[in-house]
């Protein structure tokens, strides 16, 4: 086998390693945590029927993608819970660390390609990066309204916290921030966050 | 909220089931079955990778998503193992009920459009359904070959059914199949079918 696609299928295998990889969400009605491939799963197929709903015109396939390994530097660096701000502190550098090590493991052009994917949606730089951030923030938000908020009360989480997260979801889609906010309104109603 | 977009979001939250249906394949060195959302999610990231093999010119976007939605319809109809024949005989009637019932909770448009991509995928009917068949066949391979065969063991798999379903591979991809019969040899070699 030539040694481009012998990477290639050692970098397949190795990221099968995201299905380790546990969040701080729970399924819906379901009890156990998701991990990192079922959310990135879900939020590409999410991504794909809410596309009527992003602010500019944005690339499905480089959304597609984006979702799809936004998080694969966790193998290494391990889920940060989104209100856990100690843990955020050394977050870039763990994730950094690992995103040079895993990505390296495929081509040259593909691992520079799947780095921009990546850093694009870290700094939100594109549309398709603010568009994801989008579903990033709105399929957890679906999942534990639809467990009562459990997660939050779980975690002690504020609305001013759940709100400075969200509040990102307005750069992707204007839309779908109505959509949150009367989601968290609901939820603040109940006194779940 | 306007209808549409409530039901698009009721089904986002609908899929949330697909993962919690787990396949007769294990993770890496890990025990554990995979499910259907983490499968999905693996056969997409392997297909944007993999593409340049493909034997015909493929629209990423469509091959994206007939990975991501093409087991759906297990929600309902549960997996059906790949070597199970008395299962796949009643397979079809399930999965049409399934697909009815579970795309039907989309807008019409949408609907339709997952309706079509899931059946040219079951017909193998365009290049992109024959592309995303190669990856369905070739990701539980890596998985189960990195295991030393074990899921084969485990259900008295021989090399002839193996290379029933495998066999179209080569639809897809030549060089992928290559890949694939490599692979089998060396299975079959060290008698693990």
């Amino acid at each position: 086998m030539d040694e481009r696609l012998k990477k290639q299928l050692e970098f397949a295998l190795e990221i099968d390693k995201e299905k380790n990889i546990f969040r701080q969400t729970s399924l819906s009605g379901h009890g156990r945590k998701e991990n990192d491939a079922e959310h990135a799963w879900h939020m590409a197929v999410m991504a794909y029927l809410l596309r009527e709903y992003s602010n500019e015109e944005v690339d499905m396939t480089k959304v597609l993608m984006t979702c799809l390994i936004h998080d694969i530097v966790e193998i290494d660096a391990g889920d940060t819970y989104a209100y856990d701000d100690t843990a955020k502190q050394s977050q870039k550098e763990r994730e950094d660390a690992a995103k040079e090590r895993i990505f390296s493991m495929l081509p040259e052009d593909q691992k520079a390609e799947l780095t921009a994917l990546f850093d694009d949606f870290e700094e939100l730089r594109t549309p398709e990066a603010r568009f994801v951030r989008a579903m990033d923030n709105l399929q957890p938000l679906l999942l534990n309204n639809s467990n009562n908020g459990d997660d939050w009360k779980e975690h002690g989480v504020t609305a001013a916290q759940v709100y400075r997260r969200q509040s990102e979801t307005k750069l992707g889609s204007e839309k779908l921030f109505e959509v949150t906010d009367a989601i968290l309104q609901e939820n603040i109603r109940k006194g779940n966050i």
